[in-house]
């Protein structure tokens, strides 16, 4: 890194490049609404997309994947099972795989099996204020899937996860906060209409996951990832009249992004 | 209202403005076509939608939520107790609920389960004319979703279903009809080239769903919903090379749309 | 035909002609990923799409329905028994029915299911080359939904693969390859940057479908439906900035296309 404790936009472009020179497999045991948002952006940055979640091949797709993401969008204990062997599988094999807590804090059952999944220490975690708070038990205002506290707030909650799990926690909202508790990374960017946009985190983390695969340090992939993702979102939505537009227009930017937009427009302190 | 009976442009304005106001929490166990559209469409006119069905936690959620959008589009015994339950929750609360018998009459499963839902007592049930004859135990020539009756043969069968539920019954169609048995209202609006974009009239149930929890009064609520969706509808047509330029302005068209363009554009007679 | 064994330009007008005129309803036994945009395809070329997956329902619809798309992308048993039976009614009733074993040979279950209905003589089999092989028991490279072989390796495996179906098979890719034995088109069309968007193979099975309905020979319909399917995405990427924009132009091409493009733009040897 340009620095020797967080990624510089030389870091983040080298990211970006990786994944599209890799094209990584990313594994998707995701929520219905983020399907096809998740694939597409997996798609628009140079990953390869797979939803899989039949107990009779989660693991053997694993096997053949080079991340793994599990998001809790749309739950029922037959896709917590899913997960679980996904997981697993995952960690047998050592590949990154991302935490997608949607909704933790809403319902119990949401907030349990969060809990439960976060004990097999995911990589990545990568969620709104709400839903970090909710997860590290601390007091969490969700009442749904919108982030309903400012991500800042949640710097404690953060660094308290990434103790439990030993990887990263990404707390999405204004500014992005990203720490592995050693190091903490603010990552700039995104627009306010992004949140207009239905299932916008969920294929964050999708990308986050993509970038995991493609680079080594979990720190550096995710405040990358979140920083292309970022700058995408604020240049689709530079003279969008509203949030049709800003979700194809995202998918161009993501496609198209160069490397002297990444270098001018990084934000990360 | 302006008059009497019936909502004018300054009662849709009004209800529009609620919703943006108040940012509703829609609830919605809805079909896999219709996720991604109702979400966007929710978020588009100011609500905060969420989709969730496990039976651990359908109950807890409805508890959260202003409404309830119940969906029949992609059914399952698992997914009929789903909306079961959610139903149960949201009638205790006494919180507003929709129903959209998708595709009523196609199959008798699907007339069955149309029949039971209904039985709760919707607030609004919105449907096409075979939809909401088929529901009324009339003639529907149904075969699947697209409408093959027009609205207006419907509006005997929608007051009869009124009669049923105590509540409104919506017949969308070239001219939508809203009927809560002592008022009914006719919206004018829309473009043929909405019914070449899948899940349309699910996206307007949901709409349906944000402004009735905003506004007390469902037949308003209702009429108000359809004439911005309407509008939104014909405005987002106007130039369109097809239904995919469509689909994304109808988005942008519910997200921008203003005051002075809902005075002019209502058509409620 | 002009020719006596290929389908000329004016026969692919034709058979577009046919599903407008026509509106063939259209039943899709598909994945969560695929629905939407195979939806709005089939509604874009004139079809009317319906999924429906219940047990209790799905032979019902099947007698309703003038074709029947199976698509395996994301597989659970329960669904595979749904395909099943709805498969047993479509060949019952002697509608056409399409097979699309997305991601054959990614993993055994996979693999097993696509061989399981592929033993039920699927009408038409559309899949990229990695599957094709798989599905006829060759060495595939298969890692998941994108293809890692070219299609015309997979000329060989297609033959054997009609030979047990008795049926068209088709290899779609830079080249899109259809044979019933006896004949076999090569269709030309299509832009790299389809790739890169999710479901695209999966829409272009779901418009085989509705063109196999429409017309009666499988080997025409197939390589009309993938003639016009190429043309458009062909349009939809000239000038396109990405992904996000070919998605809806694709839909726009697919509504508007006329007669004047299909007969200046078709190219099948």
């Amino acid at each position: 890194m340009a620095d020797s404790t967080l990624p510089g936009s030389a870091d983040v472009w080298a990211c970006a490049d990786a994944v599209r020179r890799g094209g990584p497999l990313v594994h998707n045991v995701t929520n219905y609404v983020a399907m096809d948002l998740s694939a597409n952006a997996l798609l628009a940055v140079g990953a390869s997309p797979a939803m899989v979640h039949a107990h009779e091949e989660v693991v053997d797709f694993a096997l053949l994947a080079d991340a793994l993401v599990v998001n809790i969008g749309t739950l029922s204990p037959n896709w917590v099972e899913s997960m679980r062997l996904a997981v697993r599988a995952a960690t047998d094999r050592g590949i990154p795989w991302v935490l997608d807590p949607v909704a933790a804090g809403a319902t119990s059952y949401r907030t349990q099996v969060g809990a439960e999944l976060l004990a097999h220490r995911p990589t990545v975690v990568r969620g709104n204020a709400s839903e970090i708070l909710s997860l590290a038990g601390m007091t969490g205002r969700g009442k749904g899937v919108d982030a309903t506290d400012e991500s800042g707030d949640a710097l404690e909650a953060a660094v308290a996860l990434a103790q439990v799990t030993g990887g990263v926690v990404a707390v999405t909202g204004d500014v992005d906060v990203v720490t592995d508790r050693r190091r903490t990374a603010h990552v700039a960017g995104g627009h306010p209409l992004m949140a207009r946009v239905t299932a916008m985190g969920c294929a964050a983390s999708a990308v986050v996951g993509a970038y995991a695969a493609a680079v080594a340090d979990p720190l550096m992939a995710t405040a990358s990832a979140l920083a292309v993702f970022g700058l995408a979102g604020e240049r689709a939505a530079t003279g969008a009249v509203g949030p049709g537009t800003l979700r194809w227009r995202l998918l161009d930017e993501l496609y198209a992004l160069e490397q002297s937009t990444v270098l001018a427009g990084t934000r990360i302190s």
